[in-house]
């Protein structure tokens, strides 16, 4: 039997830990910092994907695969870039029963390679735009680590592009940004805050990083994808010159973007409850589970084939589960279902069955309903739309609760540790300023483009745009 | 420009290698071994992943992602396992800035890491079956690579399931084995026999392994997709016990299965002629390129329209691609799409616009025709078929051609070895028998159910079964 999970309330940490185990959206592997995402959690993780997927086609990029070995040596030729990934990297030093002559480090990230590979491919300005993604995974050396969120090895997709111009390439980071705010918000039911990353937040090797970053309910910022302008040093080291419109011998310029499994985490955070996940809809492996009541020591075939018949009626617009287990009670049942947060319960029992109809219960506890069952699927279709909706509904009041504007860190910092969440200031563009930050291991999850304050929130120096400082993930 | 594509005739080999990287299909990398994927052999292998994925998942199995690292000490337990895989293992010893206590292979195959899981997750025969697959990479250190068909690392699919009975177990292996024959002769035009292997000739680890084989141009066979009944010794080493329907402790029976982007290079190797690729319709990542003949000084644009409105009409259905680029001549570009294999091409230009139609020329030069725009959408799908069909019959005719029963090794060893094919000859059952063929660098690629020989192919024995003997990749 499961065990208890942890209050919601009192220990948000060990809750969400318990809960993806108990939901089997991942379990703890034998190898350090590294999870095994199961099959719930991996079919969450494939809608996404398949979400993410269709936009990044449709927006004119294509799919490949580099190698996951690159060899040691390309990770050194850009110095930012090699200073931020050398103490995460994992390499393998002998192969083949021999030692490596070259060590090869696994992928961090696949910016050199993907490089070295645009290198040979760009010649001239008709090889441009080139729009590359992949699917993959990478492996960070990581201390300390938390399924979906910080893992060794990470589940990814990472997009590589050329450009003729840097307005191209800016568009084109600004692009793939709003495809992860689109996808947050309109999929996963997150809303989220896209912005610019301060310079000490920075890619390694990138001139400028902006990202999505979600708030979750215990105060802390997620950040949930990344968009980066690649320093034109990339194409210097890797050579990558071709020939201009104007015949002259010219480098491209370069983006980079990134989504992990961390939106699963995003998900299990932002809209869990004390009963467990609550998955949005949209992304939700199984729509709803058919629980049929089965009475003790009684013939229950027509209950149990009326129950099949419910998911052969609903199972082409919907992926619906009969839950026949004759172990286990009704009660017990309910309770697996809530904890790994299906949007929507059917059941049926003999009485059901003579009226025609079934009771529907939704996971937010909206409505308890008994529907006829020729209105079953609109009334599903109707359901799964409400529940997406106030899923997305609750995060951004959540999110507007979290948020506050502030002068001077003097009047934030004990709130900023004590209960978290986004505070809107002012600041001056300085290194120091950011630096005071760290006393409350808050950080700049952002620039903004509005501005509402007009000093820095740490020195005597105006502000030079409002930021968002938080504690985050 | 294209360099001239070497005789397919004369130097297959050279070929093929030629038509992969010409075609874009894929590219050399920097790191030993190790290929890129490009676009349009990705999208080909994406389209293949797809029809396989939706098999796995219609016939009960769940994805689900295993770490790629596994402790060395894991590889051991198994003495075939840790035999057959050793000398191919590529190991993280560096990790973080720091020498690792223990080393981290690399996963070559995924058995032991995902046996351990299975060991935790199965505690009740209520547990199984359990049929899990998983979409990845692994890595083996070979020595002579080529692209798709040998490499560093492999992109493939593992299957892995446990069962309550070794007949559950038997059946779970055949009908994958079914599942890989039916993609490979339906989708991919390829026709294959699926047999059992040979004793000598099994997967490191597995009591039974069966293999479906395809018969390449050049006369060698191609193992294009792998299932195995596992060692219950695999389930002992990893305490895999479970309790069963009458309260005994008991091990479960495993079965594994897999298939890789080697299948890439059986249809690049199937289907190819001396203009490039064949890529069959049902996974081609093109269905049709339209070609607008445009004149030189002329307005082309009504004509450049027209093009695009062909798309448009074709592309809800197909994937259309519309060649505009002003660059280059209607020649080069059909040059462009013959080497690239795309199964149909579209030819409209002035004259063809004032008559309403298009001309529409097949890539295996069965027909060419004039085909009035409203008609073309059926048209396609005709065509589409008839090449699918076509393709199968040709390869099918060829198989026939290449097979042939033998007596004895005296009588096919020459043919062996100058132009390959498949021998179908009787053996005794015996290892020093099987042994001989490596004379003619040639193996037991299959045993046959059907049994035509009466006596051993080496030595003076009855024959116990007939087998299929060739040279293979």
């Amino acid at each position: 039997m499961a065990k208890k999970l942890p209050d919601i309330k009192q220990d948000f940490a060990q809750w969400y830990q318990e809960i993806v185990y108990q939901a089997e959206l991942a379990d703890t592997s034998p190898v350090k910092g590294c999870m095994v995402i199961r099959p719930y959690g991996n079919s969450l993780w494939e809608n996404i994907k398949s979400v993410l997927d269709a936009k990044i086609k449709e927006t004119g990029h294509q799919n490949a695969l580099f190698p996951l070995l690159i060899p040691q040596k390309f990770l050194t030729k850009e110095a930012e870039h090699v200073e931020g990934f050398s103490p995460e990297l994992a390499v393998v030093t002998h192969a083949g029963g021999k030692e490596l002559e070259e060590p090869l480090v696994i992928r961090p990230t696949s910016e050199t390679i993907i490089h070295y590979m645009f290198a040979k491919w760009i010649h001239s300005w008709r090889d441009l735009p080139l729009k590359i993604n992949q699917w993959g995974n990478v492996v960070r050396w990581e201390m300390r680590t938390r399924p979906f969120l910080r893992t060794t090895e990470i589940f990814w997709q990472e997009g590589h592009t050329a450009h003729e111009t840097a307005e191209e390439a800016a568009e084109e980071a600004d692009l793939m940004l709003q495809e992860y705010k689109k996808l947050a918000e309109d999929y996963l039911a997150i809303p989220v805050v896209a912005g610019q990353k301060s310079e000490s937040e920075k890619f390694p090797g990138a001139d400028k990083t902006m990202s999505i970053e979600g708030m979750m309910p215990d105060g802390k910022a997620l950040q949930m994808g990344t968009s980066h302008i690649i320093s034109q040093n990339f194409a210097k080291v890797f050579e990558m010159t071709y020939q201009d419109r104007k015949g002259s011998m010219v480098y491209p310029f370069l983006t980079s973007w990134g989504m992990s499994t961390r939106v699963v985490g995003a998900v299990v955070m932002a809209h869990g409850d004390e009963k467990g996940l609550i998955i949005p809809p949209k992304v939700a492996p199984i729509h709803a589970v058919v629980v049929p009541i089965l009475k003790k020591d009684a013939d229950n075939k027509a209950v149990l084939e009326a129950a099949v018949a419910i998911k052969d009626a609903l199972k082409k617009d919907f992926s619906i589960v009969v839950d026949d287990d004759d172990s286990k009670s009704p009660g017990a049942k309910f309770y697996k279902w809530e904890l790994k947060g299906v949007p929507l319960r059917i059941e049926i029992g003999p009485r059901d069955l003579e009226s025609g109809q079934a009771v529907v219960v939704d996971r937010l506890g909206l409505e308890k309903k008994a529907v006829l069952l020729s209105e079953l699927p609109q009334y599903i279709v109707d359901q799964l739309d409400l529940i997406q909706k106030t899923l997305f509904e609750r995060a951004e009041k959540r999110l507007k609760d979290q948020w506050c504007v502030r002068n001077k860190f003097s009047e934030f910092k004990d709130d900023l540790v004590k209960q978290g969440g986004f505070y809107q200031v002012g600041w001056c563009g300085s290194v120091e300023c950011e630096k005071a930050l760290k006393e409350s291991q808050a950080t700049i999850r952002c620039l903004l483009e509005e501005k509402k304050v007009t000093d820095c929130f740490y020195c005597d120096k105006k502000s030079e745009c409002d930021v968002l400082v938080a504690k985050a993930y």
